[in-house]
């Protein structure tokens, strides 16, 4: 088991060729997940068959369907409908369009999606963060009071642009994007709106007819408060009771989840009664406000609708391009984590250009912006759905009722409405979770607070880049400043652990480990060379005139994954500094990329082959060796070159 | 040597108090160098004094200085001045400033920076690329031929604003802002701004009058040939004359370095004899045109000019930030060349304030932009300054050439300046490094030429923000996709190396041990997680229905230098995932900052601590001795939670 001489181990190998390297680093970038092992090694015909079903995924779970597993999608179709047709009101009200939109973005694009999508349990619907996010970012360049067709137009467009970004974003195999909303970002920006869509509730339990169209908290609460002589007593008590019904009902599936159709079906309730009453008792007269209109029919088409109108693109791209990226962090999300319940797996990728698709198809058939809603995904995981069919069964009872029952549906009270979307908005405020961050990781917390407070108090945009940009921050931190530390060997081991973290472990008299985090790369290459320095001078500080005053220095690279020119160049650099104090450099086990570039850029060749070891106790032992045989110098210590800064007039 | 149970070694003490922890985060990101070390321990007075000097640092060298010092210092002071005259000209016509801008702009400069500068070599100056870009992005709002008293006080305003910018990045101890241009794309923005710099230099060399503003190779190259008729071929001929003399020198000092002076000098004599060609042959009439009245007199002051008129300011803002960051990059990586060269330390920062000192005074005193050019310093080290009193020689006899020397400069011929201009451009090519990065690192290549095409056939900032741009890109790519590798152990040893690099590696089997990159955080934990499953994937269709199949995977963390909330949940997750699949989970060695996260967040309870390692062959152990007694499971195994993904309806 003891060390041996590193020489015979450490493989100098020539590097792997270039094609080679950048195949593989392609693969690793953009198919981390390797989606085409299955085409390999069968015949062609099967592989063509398997690739169609790869891009279509219901060519390969439809001819396995059966009856026994339709049973289940058709109870939870059913299921997701009755909160689909409350939940399609609700959203568009929250967009600003007409209400019978919403109930048309549950009918095409389920059915699209049942087509291409991957995940067995995601249900497709409307979400609110998006909708509100729509009508703040369109609203501005068109009002939905004074112009509601060239607002619905605008919107229908948003829609397009949304499904070809993600369309395009899948096939780019760009999917690595969606990475850089961080949960953190998610949770505070979930929370964030859901606080301003609970503010922007009051116009409806007050039964306000005029309201600001600004999201933020002050704006929402001084219209509130500045229009208290509209409020309506009627309105607002019917508004409490619907609440607390709903929140009853959640309170019974959170004691007893197999009660979970119960608030499933609650909003469903609420808007049957919520008709019912508004019907019987004439609410309008008593101040309940209701939905208005509902005409008969499926999904006109909108193709000719779409409006490209260069005065107005600006915004339109802009809306499509950010609630793109947030709809199918949502989505992609939450199908991840139900596929993972279930130990299944999700391709993002190919997700992306489900949801593509079906935004796409959407914008052309008069519906908005849909995804996959976690509160809708939830109450279908919970129904037991088996596959995408449920989706299906949701689009035709969506077509049957916007064929027959939707003129029921305006009675539908506003303060109904209300109450369905405060209370969705209740459970996304994750407290539990942001104290989890605070208490684990107070940068991950900022990152939370930032999109929280951002979307509170300035805008929904702004509050989700600055968390974006706080995040990347971060991230570029922690690259220009990685971690180093010193490593001290633990007594009766051969092991070498950082001393802050094992304070009994042993300095090595005359030999200093230096462990480096990766990669070493242009941004960080200063700081490490100035941080070894440090090192150095401190341990010569400590030790300064004992006979164990520092005279070699290992650097051990296991932990670097990468490195380019400038940080090559940088270890040159500290060598030569190292040297001119008389203290040798010694590297420990580099990995495999950057074994191949010390080759390609000769870095071996300077420092001297023999000066890389396979393990830092290799290392210190040849260290040892050299103190007590001081003849036994390197060759290549001689020829210290002093060439690495080139001198042009 | 043998490994020992792991539970007796692995540091599970609590995590270090969070005040600690961000005291010790602070100072890396912005004092890696601990400057202050020299203040701690001694009397309060001492401690003051030292503090004044640290920030000025006149007053440490100063005390101690020598006349036998000053004799160095004089002669590289009038060497360097012997530079500055003709670069001063000329730079300032490339920046379309009237030349006497460029001479005032060596006088007051240099002696602010000999005060507040921290390099012994620095030779303070203006430069070609930052003038090429003032005179780009100003030129775009205000015409130099038009309106030359506007532009003149724009260029002063950017002056001032490059140096408040430049002092408050030192104050702020922001100098990780420099780290971010790499050398890759420093050499392409030189290669590609001396390109264009060089054909520029043709409107001098032929005698033209008109030309375009425009800097890209195309424009340029147009307007030359457009031009035609007008070429001068007696300047043209007196342009070669010169160029070939300029070039002969620098091969002289290329053959042998003594003879740096002959080069050094040889910008001054070919003005020299320029001006008495001129002056003799009456080179007007000869279409040599000459530099034009140069009037006696030292730096008038120009505080008042300063033009912060809203409609300039954007441009002017623009200018001073992109042309100071520019500066700040090439005077702080000069210094530090040469810094090295000697075993000194500049620091970065207080490089930086006093650059932005010596901006902010140079902009009340009719100077523009200057910072430590290559060439001069260069010529400064070589002609063996001791001290930054050699900028204050130079300060000294460029007063006295302002009194009483001007106005015989200007006779100097046009064609003199380009082919000064020209030569020192040569210089900046760096063939042979480009080549290099092309043989060693495509990546940076690519940076590399992006600045340089950029800048060559677009402009100088959109070629430099590309470049940026690109080298961040990469920097965010390493960190989304980390490398993970596969450990097996090598024969003979206890040690665990990546297959790839040693393929005669063996495998352990029943085990896998995987190395994950640094560091695990929200970006990278989706690929992450996918990465490893994978590696399970492949070993399990490997090793099928074998006795050896995988039943532990080791996941190796001592190259992961931190750690998010989203990663450590990702680990959880893996571990759920496995140990459906009936995989156990194992940690190999986490550093600190990991392993407190972990045990914040616990992780460590969860996992179980008996499945953290302190090594490999610990880990390895462990899970042969779990194979062989199967009935020792761990405790934590039975109660696997399935609670991570929390459901809201």
């Amino acid at each position: 088991m003891g060390s041996l001489k590193s020489e015979q181990h450490v493989n100098f190998a020539a590097p792997r060729p270039f094609v080679k390297r950048l195949k593989s680093d392609l693969k690793e970038t953009f198919y981390p997940d390797d989606p085409f092992r299955q085409f390999r090694g069968d015949r062609r015909t099967h592989q063509l068959k398997k690739a169609v079903q790869y891009f279509i995924p219901i060519l390969e779970w439809l001819p396995k369907y059966n009856f026994n597993m339709f049973k289940y999608d058709l109870l939870a179709g059913i299921t997701i409908t009755s909160l689909a047709i409350p939940q399609g009101i609700s959203y568009a009200k929250l967009g600003s369009l007409p209400p019978i939109i919403g109930l048309y973005s549950s009918f095409v694009p389920p059915l699209v999606y049942a087509v291409f999508g991957s995940s067995k349990h995601l249900a497709v619907g409307t979400v609110a963060a998006c909708s509100l996010l729509i009508a703040e970012i369109i609203g501005e360049v068109a009002s939905p009071e004074e112009d509601p067709t060239l607002y619905l137009h605008l919107v229908l467009t948003a829609t397009l642009i949304t499904g070809v970004m993600q369309t395009a974003l899948g096939i780019l195999r760009l999917g690595i994007l969606v990475d850089f909303l961080s949960h953190s970002t998610i949770i505070g920006f979930m929370g964030g709106t859901a606080v301003i869509i609970c503010l922007q509730q009051l116009k409806g339990i007050f039964g306000l007819t005029h309201f600001t169209s600004k999201t933020d908290v002050y704006s929402v609460l001084h219209a509130v408060f500045s229009l208290r002589h509209e409020w309506r007593w009627q309105s607002a008590v019917t508004g409490v009771v619907f609440l607390v019904f709903l929140q009853f009902t959640r309170y019974l599936r959170d004691r007893n989840p197999k009660l979970f159709w119960v608030s499933a079906m609650a909003p469903m309730v609420t808007v049957i009664v919520g008709c019912l009453v508004a019907y019987l008792v004439h609410g309008s007269q008593h101040g309940i406000l209701t939905v208005g209109r509902l005409n008969k029919g499926i999904n006109p088409p909108s193709i000719h609708s779409l409006n490209f109108d260069p005065k107005y693109l600006p915004a339109v791209v802009q809306a499509g391009a950010i609630t793109g990226l947030v709809a199918l962090a949502e989505g992609i999300a939450i199908g991840r984590s139900f596929a993972i319940m279930k130990n299944e797996q999700v391709d993002g990728n190919k997700e992306m250009v489900a949801f593509g698709l079906m935004n796409i198809v959407g914008s052309f058939t008069s519906c908005y912006l849909t995804t996959g809603p976690f509160s809708k995904t939830a109450v279908n995981f919970n129904a037991g759905c088996r596959t995408a069919m449920s989706n299906v069964v949701m689009a035709v009872f969506m077509a049957l009722t916007l064929l027959f029952l939707a003129p029921l549906f305006s009675y539908t009270p506003l303060v109904a409405l209300s109450a369905i979307i405060m209370s969705a908005m209740f459970g996304l405020i994750k407290y539990e979770e942001i104290y989890h961050l605070f208490k684990v990781d107070k940068f991950d917390f900022c990152i939370c607070m930032a999109a929280f407070l951002g979307v509170a108090l300035l805008s929904m945009d702004v509050g989700l880049m600055l968390s974006v940009g706080l995040a990347l921050l971060r991230a570029l931190l922690y690259m220009a400043r990685p971690a180093t530390c010193k490593l001290e060997k633990i007594p009766d081991t051969d092991l070498y652990r950082d001393v802050e973290q094992y304070p009994n472990a042993m300095r090595v008299p005359g030999v200093i480990v230096l462990q480096l985090g990766s990669p070493i790369y242009y941004a960080n290459s200063n700081y490490i060379r100035e941080r070894i320095l440090r090192w150095v001078r401190d341990e010569h500080a400590k030790f300064d005139s004992v006979d164990g005053s520092v005279q070699h220095v290992l650097l051990e690279l296991s932990g670097v994954t990468s490195i380019d020119m400038t940080g090559i160049e940088t270890l040159i650099e500290i060598r030569r500094l190292l040297q001119a104090n008389g203290v040798k450099m010694g590297i420990v086990n580099p990995r495999i990329v950057v074994m191949e570039k010390m080759i390609a850029s000769e870095f071996t060749n300077t420092i001297g082959k023999e000066n890389i070891y396979l393990s830092v106790d290799d290392g210190v032992e040849r260290c040892r060796d050299l103190a007590y045989n001081p003849q036994k110098t390197n060759p290549s210590d001689d020829n210290v070159e002093l060439s690495a800064v080139e001198l042009r007039v």
